[in-house]
């Protein structure tokens, strides 16, 4: 069974891309995060919600300050990669609704309440980092995706709002030397599917 | 800025990829889902967890037992799609780690608390949810992915364990007619993306 994508995209995105662990010194430009918000961004949510929001963090000072919030094992890779993109959910992201989802004007007043929406920006957010991490792969990127970190600490110290809340960190370049690990093995068809 | 993937990979993915709302009686087999997971399964997770669990609605009974518990507006688009498949997050995922994790023999202990491994498996399955709707659309089908039903029923009926949570419900067939509504739009980078 082929699929309608071809090879070369399948492997760019999927069978070749791996999460890197060491990265060149090659910087990341805005233009090249641009380029790829300007793709995922079609990627779809549930009433069109588009909950995450993006700190690229460039800055010595930033870096140092995200450290600090980053687990022992993630210190050190957070502060080599040429970029960091910090992730998370915007939970004000019905003030968007009404220029966002237009057709259905009554969209905004569903999320009146904060428990609601915060439960539909983390799951609508967490699709969205899927589609960044394969948009990062599309720009000809590694993604090192990270869960490891001080949730709570990173919110307070990156948004002061108090409206957001982190997801995962990503960081981003080329590929260094010894970059991967051994890829780890996925569970087979069967132990995922079944049919009723 | 352009990017490594080919503009024709990027439209079938993104830029032309559509939540279809209406389907085609063309069948949706078997093995076009085994193609799509054998491409999606190397997305990544968090040491490599993989909870996203599948389950496939083909049968006529199947599907009226899920219409029970999805939303009205959902309803006869989900009993029209030629294929649906219902997208968990298996909260028992730990115990694959040793085997899916080899190099870290400590990795399933870590999860020895029910709430530590609920809070990992929602967010790794969201992210394969995202590569999943991306592996659908790899496939040259369209997905209409549905965050509107209710969860507790569909756990009950569907995943008799009680260690599944259902996520996503997601129609899956080759568009039919007024499959589209008109596309809304996007937030624009600089509402999404900050430097610091």
């Amino acid at each position: 069974m082929s699929l309608a994508l071809d090879p070369a995209a399948q492997d760019l995105l999927f069978r070749e891309a791996r999460t890197a662990n060491t990265f060149t010194d090659d910087p990341v430009t805005d233009d090249q995060i641009e380029a790829i918000y300007d793709l995922v961004k079609y990627g779809p949510t549930s009433m069109n919600q588009q909950p995450l929001r993006i700190v690229l963090v460039r800055s010595a000072e930033a870096r140092e300050r995200l450290g600090e919030h980053m687990s022992e094992g993630n210190r050190k890779k957070t502060a080599a990669a040429p970029l960091v993109a910090v992730l998370a959910a915007d939970n004000e992201f019905h003030e968007e609704l009404p220029s966002q989802f237009p057709h259905f004007p009554q969209a905004k007043s569903l999320f009146a309440e904060r428990a609601v929406r915060e439960r539909s920006a983390k799951l609508n957010a967490l699709l969205q980092v899927g589609y960044f991490i394969i948009g990062v792969r599309a720009a000809g990127l590694a993604a090192g995706p990270m869960t490891g970190f001080d949730a709570e600490g990173i919110d307070k110290e990156f948004f002061s709002d108090g409206e957001h809340s982190v997801l995962v960190v990503v960081n981003i370049g080329r590929p260094g030397e010894n970059a991967w690990f051994t890829r780890s093995p996925r569970l087979a068809y069967a132990q995922v599917v079944t049919t009723v």
